[in-house]
């Protein structure tokens, strides 16, 4: 498809904000409200890298899209728009690229934001996609990854480890033979499509002191909230929530949980939060409907230390976690 | 290089703004000033496609950097901070990644530009560049291809066609070879290296009513304003600029005349602006030490008109301008 046709017929129908100029100036021009700062961020993704090269094109659009509101999410900002780039190979057919238009633009509406502009590169040997996400959040309230404190309760969002059961089920690893085909189906979906927590985020402004999204894994992004803070987070393995597939598959078995911990593409929230909040959190959870989960704590120190279910440390070493 | 490596020995040295929050986070943070919209935009670039495998990393970066400074300064826009998103083939030399980065942060300090995060990832097949940039206007005073007028004068910078013949210089088109080697180092080095009118741009609100920089050619970039705007340009080929180099390979010929009118990668600014604004115009570029030509007019009716020497219009079919 020439760009032209490309950015007329299929983009600027998605991309109705002003600030988007019906696609026709190469640049978008926003007024950002008065009291407001502006959190921006850019994640690349490609084919057989980032996703599947046969996944369907509307999951990989809604993919790219929110796995960058999700580090909105976690810097406590509500999304505003979006800026796409698309490399396409010059064989890539017509019907792709509109199914994931189509998919990226009902997922831009599904959340709300506006499409305000980009670019589209042929001539690229794989699809090569980059997005970049700008959102708001009053002035002075973002969360990071460098403001934990001592003291600070540590809690996880969701479940974790369904990202890696839903990979594992799409490049068929054995072991998650052991799940129902409906147990599989979610975890695929969920690998596919994750839920960003656009609503809770923002809503933690104020109570949360630091906050991560889980992308890397639980355990590499609470070790970002370590190492940016400077301190030391101790994270209870029995306390970290599993779904029923997660519980299904790694039951008991140490290895496997510490596997769901450390794999990434869960998208849930981790943050921090000082003890006298807690009741606040779990009310400001309940009140979006997401599950929320007490795994542990911070201290002085550096690093991430996960203890067993005796409480006993686990040790890594370049083969993963093991007893100490 | 790991990507720990590259943002951390690489990339947190050049992000000192406040906002990038030395790239602990994922996520920049900015607080807009009051008063002043944002333009954004958005460029890709691959290799092989936009730039030859083999030119200097520095320049690389430069160029990816400049022709979105030149995006801005088409909307009037004072450039703030950049997202780079670079996707590297995972063969990519150490020496490489270190030279791009190092031109990048060159360049980011030339025009004052703060490098607020982005993304990097391997697998990729060809290296695959995408930056977005972020500036501001006064509200409201944005500049764009839609509002050119009736009666308008229609102006371009500088002079076109360069980036042709540096094209040319460094492909080995047989024609450039009546070029002295002066003249063909510095087309080279204007379509390695463009200069984005980043003072000017800025400059032109309140005098220019449209403007587009010239990155797809001078007549594709006008077509796009008399498109945006409703309304037709008619261009004199006699008073398009041309630099010295471009009056040697073109002479009087119509045919190459209208070529280096037809090619891209000049980075010129091409817009309108009403009669009572001329002197003005003239002194503004002046005050930035910019060439400034008025090259034709705004009028009703649709699409670009290109007039000979002799006032006759060119007419246009799938092999280029002809005679009509």
């Amino acid at each position: 498809m020439k760009e032209r046709a490309l950015i007329g017929r299929l983009l600027a129908p998605i991309a109705r904000s002003t600030a988007a100029r019906g696609l026709l100036d190469d640049a978008a021009v926003w007024q950002p409200p008065a009291g407001q700062a502006l959190v921006l961020t850019k994640d690349m993704m490609a084919a057989g890298v980032h996703f599947l090269p046969d996944d369907p094109p509307a999951a990989i659009a809604a993919k790219l899209l929110r796995v960058n509101l999700s580090d909105l999410a976690a810097k406590g900002a509500v999304p505003q728009g979006v800026l796409l780039g698309l490399g396409l190979p010059d064989a890539t057919p017509d019907a792709w690229i509109e199914a994931f238009v189509a998919g990226l633009g009902a997922d831009l509406d599904h959340f709300g934001v506006a499409l305000w502009g980009g670019d589209t590169i042929g001539g690229v040997d794989r699809v090569t996609l980059s997005l970049t996400a700008i959102g708001q959040v009053p002035s002075g309230g973002a969360l990071g990854r460098m403001d934990a404190r001592a003291g600070d309760t540590l809690y996880v969002t969701g479940s974790i480890g369904d990202g890696l059961l839903g990979l594992h089920a799409l490049t068929g690893e054995a072991s998650v033979e052991l799940l129902s085909p409906d147990e599989r189906a979610a975890c695929i979906a969920r690998y596919r499509c994750p839920e960003p927590r656009v609503g809770l985020g923002p809503a933690l402004v104020g109570l949360a002191h630091a906050c991560a999204d889980v992308s890397d894994g639980l355990l590499a992004d609470a070790g970002n909230i370590a190492e940016a803070s400077g301190l030391k987070l101790v994270i209870d393995l029995a306390a970290v929530p599993r779904s029923p597939a997660g519980v299904r598959w790694s039951g008991a078995d140490v290895a496997r949980r510490l596997a769901l911990a450390t794999a990434g593409d869960d998208y849930e929230l981790v943050f921090t939060a000082p003890a006298s909040a807690h009741a606040a959190v779990l009310a400001v959870c309940q009140r979006f409907g997401v599950r929320v989960s007490a795994i542990g704590r911070v201290e002085g120190g550096t690093g991430v230390v996960v203890l067993d279910d005796r409480g006993r440390p686990l040790t890594v070493d370049r083969a993963g976690y093991q007893h100490g």
